[in-house]
């Protein structure tokens, strides 16, 4: 496909939104004008993979340079995103065609897709098809997840505001304890994200600048949870500390695998299964056996949504692989994500380079065990070197009457030329 | 008492603490230097009024101005807090002539107490006691309380910046599930400290700007919960507007007037009662009678301690509250409030007054009727021209390292002059 083709671009934002995955799309969208001369018309599917489905294409051109400015400052996804992962080709490859012929009747030349490793899995497939059919396609990965869990790139936007917002979070509640220990609550437990990795656990760590001050506990997915040895570890640190702070991913699990939020099987009068929360279950747990008074939050979408305490690296981070995401796409490339790559760690220094779907795709990177404690609940001095640049900075939005004042866009979405798609199951 | 006796005071902090309470320390100890030349020294109580009781005395001469500074930016007790309340006179005098006797021992003229309704009775007692026994004593309360229930102040110190936390969160969250409705998360509960009124929660409205704009639905204590009715209501704004956004107070009761976290009696596998939590109660009665996909979030000690999103406005109340109080004492006034009065709405103009305790221990302000929607479920344009003025503008701590870098006090106490106190119960 040639560079001076003109052809237009679908731009499409995937699975659980960010604080600072609009800054991602602010990237791609600033890129794209820098090209207005040798390109089309950019293109954002609404609803991710959906929109490009059911040819529900929003005009990005409609978006005045103001409002491209402030999605930097806006968390959510400002153009709809979707929990839906493509079947594999074999078992529907009918999806695979009718975006396909979207394309082709919308012109389109360039896929960018923003999210993280079911997105990147999609990204490939349909760099794979259009291959397969014949259609010239440059199909550009750009990463996004709070989760951090992909591999190559050397940490996920998202993920460092989710850092700096638990790591706050936690150090703000501690401080609380702190001054009420005494005469009220002893241990406190905080429940964030992650149910494979402990990532965004590991990140309320960075609160702690010393073995005394919290969180004094972290509970990561990667290791079982020995109820015995978490008990004991409570009571030491209260025994020492006077209370103790803990940070807990929802995915934490038993000696057979089982999650505890799940194994848990806790019920309500009528019988019905209670809803998830493995905060709730270890604050039973502490009260049951020590007897310690207790207090318990779940930050649950709080986490992925609190742009105003958004880290400024991850901000740039994100726009910057959005940025890099459409020159890669215009410069031939296919198949591929914008990572980012570190460069140097004092000062910290960071690049974006292109990598290879197919050695991205379907691949998750936990906590490796050597940023984990030996006692495994707490992180590595390999792990705090490795974190503390991803939350440096703050970036503000701007407030208007005492709140953050978000961008809000109206989709203004192109004609349709297709029928609508009924996918056959 | 003479104003040029040069007597030394005593300020404490009581109750759960605030992201706040440490700015009208800031006032109290920069107001009583500002008088150095008349006064003695002016000593903190460590947890509130324990410290009273077992001398535990620190001197305050001994933090810099620099911290004392930085104290505003800080959230938690600083001198630590106490849930602690003093039986009344007749039921424990002990306490009260031991009180006393501490402050004879360190020539204590002032009593300085920072709390909330507890509080307000505590210093209120101490008066009592000290002109019944003769010693003279100003003793003057200084408001403090995220609930917002004491009377004739026109608001809480701690209070505006809670509610900007749960706006800022309820307003995030809400733009969270705008970007992922279509194919995931339909209803989300945000579960918000009060369990006796209902203010914190109606601070969660002050994200909605529009019928349409979450929260959708607001859960008061005032308003006996009526689970058809809020089914119903639940269901009819999915309809409307693709999902719903819903802030709870903690404190929600049913018909009978049994809280509805005690009420549902949730028992794991083992019969053990489950601990709290109204918005898993209300999650699980979404799933189970209207099979829609739901999330929700606790925000517990962070919503009080978050003092990285806190109020300009509320800083400054509490800062001025702290200082007003020390000018209050030293003019002669005992037995009274420093509170915020309403001089005007438009623009917002406040000034600081005092009022007699006797008017304000032991009364409880709620939501007024006309504060809340008919239908229950919301706020009033009443409600909301009150509290708009409490979250105006932003008073950012300094960040270090990517986190807020808040001051850490070193208790220096004096030496105790007297024997340990033994309570007789």
């Amino acid at each position: 496909m040639s560079k001076t083709s003109k052809k237009n671009a679908i731009y499409g934002q995937s699975g659980g939104v960010t604080a600072v995955i609009n800054s991602s799309a602010s990237g791609v969208i600033s890129a794209w004008r820098e090209h207005q001369d040798e390109v089309g018309v950019l293109y954002a599917a609404e609803n991710g993979i959906l929109g490009a489905l059911n040819e529900e294409l929003i005009d990005t051109s409609c978006i005045s340079d103001d409002v491209v400015k402030n999605l930097r400052y806006t968390p959510g996804g400002a153009f709809g995103s979707c929990r839906y992962k493509l079947k594999n080709l074999a078992e529907n490859r009918q999806q695979y065609e009718r975006l396909i012929e979207v394309f082709a009747a919308h012109d389109i030349g360039y896929f960018l897709y923003n999210g993280g490793n079911d997105s990147a899995d999609t990204c490939l497939k349909v760099a794979e098809i259009a291959k397969e059919l014949g259609y010239p396609l440059q199909a550009v990965h750009i990463p996004k997840t709070i989760d951090n869990d992909l591999v190559i790139t050397d940490n996920c936007p998202g993920f460092g505001s989710v850092a700096k917002y638990v790591a706050t979070s936690i150090k703000e509640a501690g401080i609380d304890l702190a001054s009420m220990y005494a005469t009220s609550t002893k241990v406190f437990i905080l429940e964030v994200m992650g149910r494979h990795a402990g990532w965004i656990a590991a990140g309320a760590a960075l609160a702690s600048d010393n073995e005394l001050s919290p969180p004094h506990i972290i509970l990561f997915p990667e290791i079982t949870f020995d109820e015995e040895a978490f008990l004991h570890k409570v009571q030491a640190v209260v025994n020492q500390v006077g209370y103790c702070v803990i940070a807990v991913s929802e995915g934490i699990r038993d000696k057979n695998g089982v999650q505890l939020s799940a194994a848990a099987n806790v019920k309500d009068d009528f019988g019905h299964a209670q809803l998830g929360g493995v905060a709730p279950i270890l604050a039973n747990l502490i009260k049951q056996r020590l007897n310690l008074k207790q207090h318990w939050a779940v930050a649950d979408y709080l986490q992925r949504s609190a742009r105003h305490i958004a880290s400024r690296t991850d901000v740039e981070q994100a726009y910057a692989v959005g940025y890099a995401g459409v020159k890669y796409a215009l410069s031939g490339q296919s198949s591929v994500m914008a990572y980012i790559k570190r460069i140097s760690q004092q000062p910290y220094l960071w690049e974006i380079d292109c990598a290879p779907l197919t050695e991205i795709a379907n691949k998750e990177k936990f906590m490796p065990r050597d940023f984990i404690s030996v006692d495994g609940f707490h992180i590595t001095k390999k792990c705090r070197e490795y974190m503390e640049p991803l939350i440096m900075g703050e970036d503000y939005p701007q407030f208007k009457n005492g709140l953050p004042d978000y961008v809000r866009l109206t989709h203004v979405k192109i004609a349709k030329k297709l029928q609508p798609f009924i996918l056959i199951k």
